[in-house]
């Protein structure tokens, strides 16, 4: 079953593709207008899909040949050392202004592909096709790029669309179960803003989501993936709205940092996050004790979580307002206020925060 | 005598302020609405102007002090190594989403700052203060940053207007005549698309520029940026117009890579590849030899100008479809039909080309 949901940007609009057999959407997109079509790529995951991948997509049948550039899995290619070394390969392949960049793979080579498009002689087209949950429920979806400068993830980057989104759940069937659950932390996250009647569904069925249960995992990727759709579309720039999406991701990503982004997948981080964020919103009586019980099961039963009983609580808060969100070197949280409902709150105290991380970490 | 224009850019509008007391505009600049106010510069150039710059901007009367991030000069700090180096300057500081930056140097600081500017946490705010000829006339116009990558000059880059351009004068006073006389070279391009009466005042007052004399440079200068300004303001994104800013650049380009960017100043290779284009368009018959020669004496009156005598013609001519404006491996050649009009051509036989290389460099 196919969904296809536009996302306005402020320059176009572009289709995002979800379902089975998403892939072959690209035959419809224009690629002949293009003088040269390249494909981004990571190793393993291009020997394991890139032929299935290219037949779907019809390129096998193009005019010209698209040309293949990889590179290693893992956090560390979303470098700036890694930009030039896409874009010296695009220049040896003779990509110019009017080539295509196809960029398929997870987070890592997503937010590194989007990046080169947006600066490969100042912006080429790109094409997202993610192959994580994360990837194609969020990550994929918006614009967003980014790139690591030494320990800060994400430091460096831009808003720069795509020209088309697919999402074929198909190529989640060779994800490790622990990091297809980390990305159902996402989905989670999504329903949480979403709220009934996708939460109670994602309640019901989330037990039975597994990576090679593509069939059923269909309308939960394309319930999550209207959440990002909806919230980008009336904020494309994060000028307000959009903030919401990073519920978890404040504490997430100082879990991630206190952790030297070795021990947690970014999902896990962000189950962290969301459970934390949880407690907090109870704290500040923003949120019922009910709904928020309702909330950290959900969260809880995704799967087991590395600990973070470990991780010196002040080490965790310091990492904090170096959160990009943050305005003059204020935190804005983001919080549940219910299921379907977030609320951004700035000048939250120091010790409430402290509290609810003790809270979730004693646990 | 202060001269603003007004670039309208595709989201907002900015004002380009030339002249004598220039640095004062930004006097008139919300600063009070930025979390923290950053400047970026290049060490001796600081050094000689940082002083005067914070005086006659009022920075140093700002309720939060602006913090300076430097930069050797030269063009090796126009690389992604550089971008990362001050992005983490930026972090350490405490810049955050809300921060302005000021870019206070030449071509090389210039790009670099802009292209942060377009990156740090996808985009911040940003001044451009340019102190060269060529900066004041042209780069810091127009919202174009690229660093370099590998030996590609500006493989890498954005197009992302700034807030605010304050060009001043004076600053041209510290610089070397040969650098000085480098930016005159694009300041005849101007004219060269300008036509007259710009290309005949500066026919008159040529001999007089000099970079202390910076009273009879302000109208020269003035009217070289209006002509940027005025292609800017019609084609933001190179989508055509913008292109014809390209004349000279083609082969200047080529010149610059031929030597490994160490024998040419830039406008010294632009002034090559002007006399180049004006010879190819005379063979062509697209320019009538008295308007070619009326174009090439002014070229020339410029300055003395590095050989390009010695150059291998088939290095030089290998050089030129790696040009960032060339589509589909085609260059779009831009020629001066007379003075005041030029013509965007592709298809230009290759010995043609050579030909016109040919009668320049044998001179």
């Amino acid at each position: 079953m196919i969904h296809t949901l536009q996302v306005t940007s402020e320059k176009f609009a572009y289709d995002v593709v979800t379902g089975r057999g998403g892939w072959r959407a690209l035959r419809r997109f224009p690629l002949a207008t293009y003088s040269s079509v390249f494909v981004l790529s990571e190793k393993p995951l291009w020997k394991r899909w890139g032929s299935t991948y290219l037949r779907e997509s019809d390129l096998d049948q193009a005019r010209t040949q698209a040309r293949t550039v990889l590179v290693p899995s893992g956090e560390g290619s979303k470098a700036m050392g890694m930009v030039e070394v896409v874009a010296t390969q695009l220049l040896k392949g003779g990509a110019d202004r009017r080539s295509l960049l196809i960029v398929f793979g997870g987070g890592v080579v997503g937010d590194l592909g989007g990046f080169v498009a947006s600066t490969y002689m100042r912006g080429i087209d790109y094409v997202q096709v993610p192959t994580t949950v994360v990837g194609q429920v969020d990550s994929a979806v918006g614009g967003k790029t980014a790139v690591n400068v030494g320990a800060m993830k994400n430091l460096v980057g831009t808003f720069y669309p795509p020209r088309l989104v697919v999402a074929e759940p198909l190529v989640l069937s060779s994800l490790s179960g622990r990091a297809f659950r980390s990305g159902l932390y996402e989905v989670v996250k999504h329903a949480i803003l979403a709220g009934d009647p996708f939460f109670g569904q994602l309640e019901k069925s989330l037990d039975s989501l597994h990576p090679q249960n593509t069939r059923l995992l269909e309308p939960m990727l394309a319930s999550a993936v209207a959440v990002k759709v909806g919230v980008v579309n009336r904020d494309e720039r994060e000028a307000g709205l959009r903030l919401v999406l990073n519920l978890g991701h404040t504490f997430g990503h100082a879990f991630e940092e206190a952790t030297g982004y070795s021990r947690f997948l970014h999902g896990e981080a962000v189950g962290w996050g969301l459970l934390t964020a949880t407690r907090l919103a109870e704290r500040l009586r923003l949120l019922a004790p009910d709904e928020g019980e309702r909330i950290a099961r959900l969260v809880r039963r995704v799967g087991p979580l590395p600990p973070i009983r470990d991780l010196p609580p002040a080490k965790v808060l310091k990492l904090l307002p170096q959160d990009k969100k943050a305005i003059g070197g204020k935190i804005r949280w983001v919080l549940p206020e219910r299921v379907g409902k977030v609320k951004v709150v700035a000048d939250v105290p120091v010790k409430e925060v402290a509290a609810a991380l003790k809270t979730v970490s004693d646990k």
